[in-house]
């Protein structure tokens, strides 16, 4: 396969602008593959570094080139991959993009994405929003067949996020657990693997546009936040008790508040959504805790295992992302309308040609 | 056994004293034991009731009578108790006197002590601060050998309360976790539970009296708050990565902000003791959560199959409470020493002459 | 409502043949219902308690009235019972008819099932073959709206049965288990139970009936035993390395024998069905168990908390049993089919008029 | 640190006989390390391939060379090993020496020991019973200080496997296990761990020698086959209902056909020990299984996390192996005395000078 001398990448310049520029086509170290992107997903978290809304900031090894839900195929190998990848193979790239493999979080064989020594794409080195990029070749993901690049690019951090919060929740086949926000970009995928391990959902966003697709996609319950009064009832009128689980997918303050108040004894809130207020707290008064012995929990991306496991239902025509194309010159755009609400699922950048 | 008409209680009275006056010993109902207390233990929510800190209040069929850490013998049996109880059986009475066994939490097993129609000892029932109390044949604990009455009272409540406290941390045989407040009446028996599961105990309290009583309970680290500057680097220094767990028995609101700090990514904060200020809030931002995976669980008594656990190990000889001895008049006192912290251990009251 | 004084009931008698004989209805005792069964389930362990298959005999506690899968409506209730149940509730009689809520089991809130002190239904007293029917009020099971009597009966055993298999297989989501006998009166709920835990299902049974069968109720792949030369093999095809579960339902030594060569690493059998040869040992040589990391586990129908997630599940719609019907008049003839093999599902019998 | 080209081993020779000799040290590849060999325990595996018990045998590759448990120094790195090890670290090999970090089992990070293209020293690659042994540099162990050479070589496998053979019994804290062999190689170790997690032991062995060794290293009960009549009757005597595990170390079939027979409800067999006789069956028979809901479960060294922990142990001073030294002169001495039964607690080699 051959391999151009430049690309076409999506480079954040420092005035906080995007430019579509040619820039050289990078190699790959002896660890690594070369990856030409197909599609790459468009992250809430790429937004958010690339209009510098957080204390941390997009490193000089990027280049300014953000994105980690890259998809596409291997053009070439570094000297040390051997028979680990070959040059066709179609490979994912994912916000780690490597780990240390010695620490004690890597070796225990369960925890590697809280490795102190991580490199994470479009963050500390260069991500995806250009058509060729080099990645680990050991945390690098294998690609099933029955998942098309344009899918497979969003799991990699949507989709991987939504399917492991709802393995966090530890709600049993049958229980019930809520899930604010879930007409978004991640609870929409959460709903659907929610529905595959056997959990009973309860939706709850705004508007009759996200009921229909909420319960299409396999919700049992609607609530409509903007016509709801009380939604802590509405639960217990469904549930009776209050629901074994409720993942925040929303980043508001408004949603952390309110879920522990909308579950049964024993259950779990799920933390995901990040607000841009730090004085956000999730958890709930002593006695809440203690009295319903509640359970809070955080949850962040997933393992390679967890990335497996999640191209895995879509392989198998269970998990569908919901999509909104476009191009290396929309990614500015689609930020503002991530901003706003605005973007209908899950954006997927066309990247290489 | 002959039975007393009258009896010696401790009666909370309309202005907040408690006094110690001869009442009417109660018959037990169809479905009921009556136990003949020889020790009650002096629990700090008794405190709290007896002095009208909380929003809820005993109820008037207490008659005034607090207590709920009963140990005694049973003298007479209600007509549908049957082979339950016999008279002379050794008896225990908890701060849940009796449950439904209809509900969901009562069938499914394992949640009983969330029976949204239980019944409280010293709260909605009378409780053991009377000579002879009557209770539930069902949920009484039967006390083994090994195990004195002194002894059995503080472990209906205390001893419980901190051993399903270390089984909710998850922490494995080898793993590390931190006590604040390790010297005191929960505290000091964490440590011991702990040791017992496998843990590694990092105490912490204040003083040099506590660090020789904490680390001759099996504490294999002290830290000092009164002498220490940064907490968090104290335990980061001993675990590299931070604990496995974090047991909030304190009722503080520093040691909540404090614990999820301590913690190595997948740690887990125990949420134990109730403060006060209705403000504070057990939890952490998102953002920690998350990016630590951490996970913050509530911890309240346990279900008859933990209490028969927390006895086993006395009568193994592994873990004993630190006991003040009194009597029904010194209650109100002990409870001033309780608001001081100037009391060792656990207070336990001889009851029956 | 009105009771007769006089009812029909199917009796073994002592020449080992079947009888519908008038005999007494019985009165509750203090702590009993009396429930006037609508339909009874036919398990195949009251086959073999009439047929004397078993070293274990039908006692005379019994007077010959075999049957535990009872469903109906109460119609007298105990002077004990008080507000447990009242007349005119919807009961389910188990094989379990009560337990001693004493033991070491009982109090575990887990282990019920093992009651040292349980009686029987239909094994050690009258079971569920006649009209009406006295079993432990704490120990019925309340049956909720959306399962229809003749739906309940068979769930009350052979259900909880297939359900609490599945949940011991320990398979989660996405994982792959095998169902040998899966056309069968356990397997055909095996399959759907299994489905709704979010398993993939292979269905092993001979004949394209079964095929249809099984095909239909969920099961993603059949392997016809009949016309296949190799299960392991075919096994291994669809699943790579070997399916994560085996529910051996079937009562076979070859079910048992090949169970443990269609696992992979870490692979659990789960043992249901049992042979009448007891030469059949469930379990492989240390080699096998240990170089794959084997799991053979026994599972043996479940607690009250399992029969309300069964009955839930058919309520919701999700699991429905094939029955096939008859009277108090055709036990006998189901038993001889059953023998045969010839039974479709799950033979259930309307008892009282 | 300088390497000598040539060095001492025990070579295996095609007579079955075992030789000293020197031969060519061996250079690492690429991603290797040669490590210095201080000491090498002595497996009871090794023995079998030495002896050729087994349908197994040493490939071509070992070049004769046994030995999977070593513990030494790095003295050479390959050239892509980077930082991750450097010369002077002490390192220490293992039965697993490779694994290819790429299948389903070495993905999802904890069943790494099935992985299907492992390789394992001194079965497929040369052992460590030679001075100088080069091993894979992902899969070598870190040796942590306080914990010496001859100790850490016999945790590398024999250590390891009881330790995970205790954790696989899932007994909790205050739990008994039974181990039959308690006193041998593995048993010794098992008892330590087994205390070390808060479990009761019943140690099985025979003689008083046993005895004295058993309740010193921690059981609570010593059973001596050779002067008791009816062992699962002592057990229960113990226990009331049985034993929550049995760990069978011994490999014998009389051990594995009486384990299910000590266990109460819901008790686990864990597999370890490997008879020579291919026809025992671990396991019981069905009707046993269920009705008592076991579980039998395989156990099989351990992952690089189970290793850590297992050294850990030692560091923290809680878990000792009882050693006999010896040199490669006496590999041979050492088999012939473990098939007698003879050798106390495990054969440690000292290999490099």
């Amino acid at each position: 396969m051959s391999v151009p001398k430049t690309q076409k990448a999506a480079v954040r310049k420092n005035d906080g602008t995007i430019a579509v520029e040619e820039i050289a086509v990078p190699e790959p170290g002896p660890d690594q593959i070369l990856v030409k992107i197909n599609y790459s997903g468009l992250c809430g978290s790429d937004k958010s570094l690339l209009k510098d809304e957080w204390q941390f900031k997009m490193t000089e090894a990027t280049h300014g080139i953000a994105g980690h839900e890259g998809a596409g195929e291997v053009v070439s190998v570094g000297s040390n991959v051997n028979d680990l990848w070959k040059v066709g193979d179609r490979a994912g790239i994912k916000w780690i993009a490597s780990v240390c493999r010695k620490c004690e979080f890597c070796v225990n064989g369960q925890d590697e994405c809280h490795c102190p020594k991580q490199l994470n794409s479009g963050f500390t080195i260069a991500g995806t929003f250009q058509e060729y990029a080099v990645t680990d070749a050991h945390y690098a993901t294998r690609l099933p067949d029955g998942v098309k690049d344009e899918e497979a690019g969003p799991l990699m951090c949507g989709g991987v996020t939504a399917y492991v919060a709802c393995k966090r929740s530890a709600v049993r086949p049958g229980g019930w657990v809520v899930i604010p926000g879930a007409g978004g970009g991640l609870g929409h995928l959460g709903i659907q693997y929610a529905r595959s391990m056997g959990m009973r959902v309860i939706a709850v966003d705004g508007g009759d546009a996200k009921r229909d697709l909420c319960l299409k996609l396999g919700a049992e319950k609607y609530i409509d936040f903007s016509s709801t009064q009380n939604i802590p009832e509405e639960v217990m009128k469904i549930t009776t008790y209050g629901a074994h689980g409720v993942i925040v997918f929303a980043a508001t303050r408004a949603a952390y508040d309110q879920a522990p108040a909308l579950l049964r004894p024993g259950g779990t809130v799920v933390c995901v959504g990040l607000p841009k207020d730090a004085s956000v707290v999730a958890g709930a008064p002593p006695v809440m805790m203690c009295m319903k012995r509640l359970n809070v929990v955080g949850s962040v991306v997933g393992t390679l295992q967890d990335v497996k496991e999640t191209l895995d239902l879509t392989a198998r025509g269970l998990v569908h992302p919901i999509l909104t194309h476009g191009g290396l010159d929309d990614i500015g755009k689609f930020c503002d309308e991530l901003d706003q609400g605005k973007l209908a699922g899950r954006a997927v950048i066309k990247v290489a040609a």
